[in-house]
């Protein structure tokens, strides 16, 4: 999994106490047409941090085109997360999707959180950014002969790292796959990226050190096309 | 990739050709839900293979149940390898199927193929065996922006390798990627497992030693069903 959001969660408050400090409404929710600019931006800024930018040349149009072409957790599937530093307006959209509750939390900040990208990343609800993302899709494990969910990428923005979203976002995709029944969730995840890494075994997961990635892609896929 | 299917290819004369020595005549096509017994053995025996068989808990209606809910390529997908000492049938039902021409070739061996589970492996046209598979699904490789496929599992029984049949399959689905505007097929591979790192090489494929694989399943993917 492409991820830059790893690190221990922020100290949480639960949803009917008030929070002292600067409160920070957070939401994961389902992904709509609407969102491909911004998801664009973050699949961009996820390639930088990962040291891949010179291999990233993910279209706006692209994202149009294939993704939203089936049910949600049919195939291509992606949460949205957003901060707020207000409640979620209940007449939400959002809310209305029978797909998928949004998860709605409120962390306790210290001090606001100071967003650069405020304005890029405003989403449709008022007062709220868009802070990150999860793109995930069904596998299909052959030991287990049950669909799991292969998280492709998990991003939260520089300046909402270190609060829980990186788990938090996750932590819904894993409760998304216990839900429907499904296996396991499976990623790959840079050997470099230790951070990740502990993030990850934190959350349970399993390293499986001796599997290495193969691609056939490019020329080196396209000569294939006359191949009987 | 689940594989036990590397090394070089037998020599192959064309369809039009008569062959010399003894033919083995080889076929690709869509999986059907009759393939399921089959499927199920042959994963059962490529964990076997892999070291796997402890974690292997594929059952028939497993199989049943997830695999052809939608149609083929643009969910969980099998590809079926059969081998027939004659031509196969005109009138196979198989060749009917819209979705995917079946790939026909014929190999010249020495000698015949003794093969042990000739009658566990019988499929429904005459003389013909069920003698390897893949399985795949779309993936969608956020930097690319469109999607590909991943391959879970390629397999050929062991009677029936270094005959160029883990080729034929790798190469089936690499064309099919093609076919659709695919952007990769993509497949991870067990580092001890040598001919086949060397197989994929020969076949195109880059290896991306930075990147480990993450699981999360079983007790501790449970563990996540009332995260918030």
């Amino acid at each position: 999994m492409d991820t830059a959001a790893p690190l221990p969660p922020a100290s949480t408050v639960p949803a009917d106490s008030t929070p002292v400090g600067t409160p920070l409404f957070s939401r994961i929710r389902l992904a709509a047409p609407s969102d491909v600019p911004h998801v664009h931006k973050l699949i961009h800024q996820m390639a930088v941090f990962e040291n891949l930018s010179h291999v990233c040349s993910t279209t706006e149009s692209d994202l149009s085109a294939n993704l939203f072409t089936s049910p949600p957790f049919q195939s291509f599937t992606i949460f949205i997360l957003e901060v707020s530093p207000k409640p979620f307006p209940e007449n939400s959209p959002h809310n209305s999707n029978l797909n998928y509750i949004p998860v709605v939390r409120i962390l306790n900040s210290d001090h606001p959180v100071d967003d650069p990208d405020r304005e890029i990343f405003k989403s449709e609800d008022e007062n709220v950014v868009v802070a990150g993302f999860a793109l995930f899709f069904p596998n299909f494990p052959a030991y287990m002969g049950r669909p799991g969910l292969y998280v492709e990428a998990i991003f939260v923005r520089k300046c909402y790292r270190r609060k829980g979203f990186g788990k938090m976002l996750l932590s819904a995709v894993a409760k998304q796959a216990v839900k429907m029944n499904y296996c396991e969730v499976f990623w790959v995840v840079l050997n470099w990226n230790v951070n990740a890494i502990r993030f990850y075994g934190d959350m349970g997961a399993q390293m499986l050190p001796e599997w290495r990635i193969c691609r056939l892609a490019g020329d080196a896929l396209q000569l294939h096309q006359n191949d009987n």
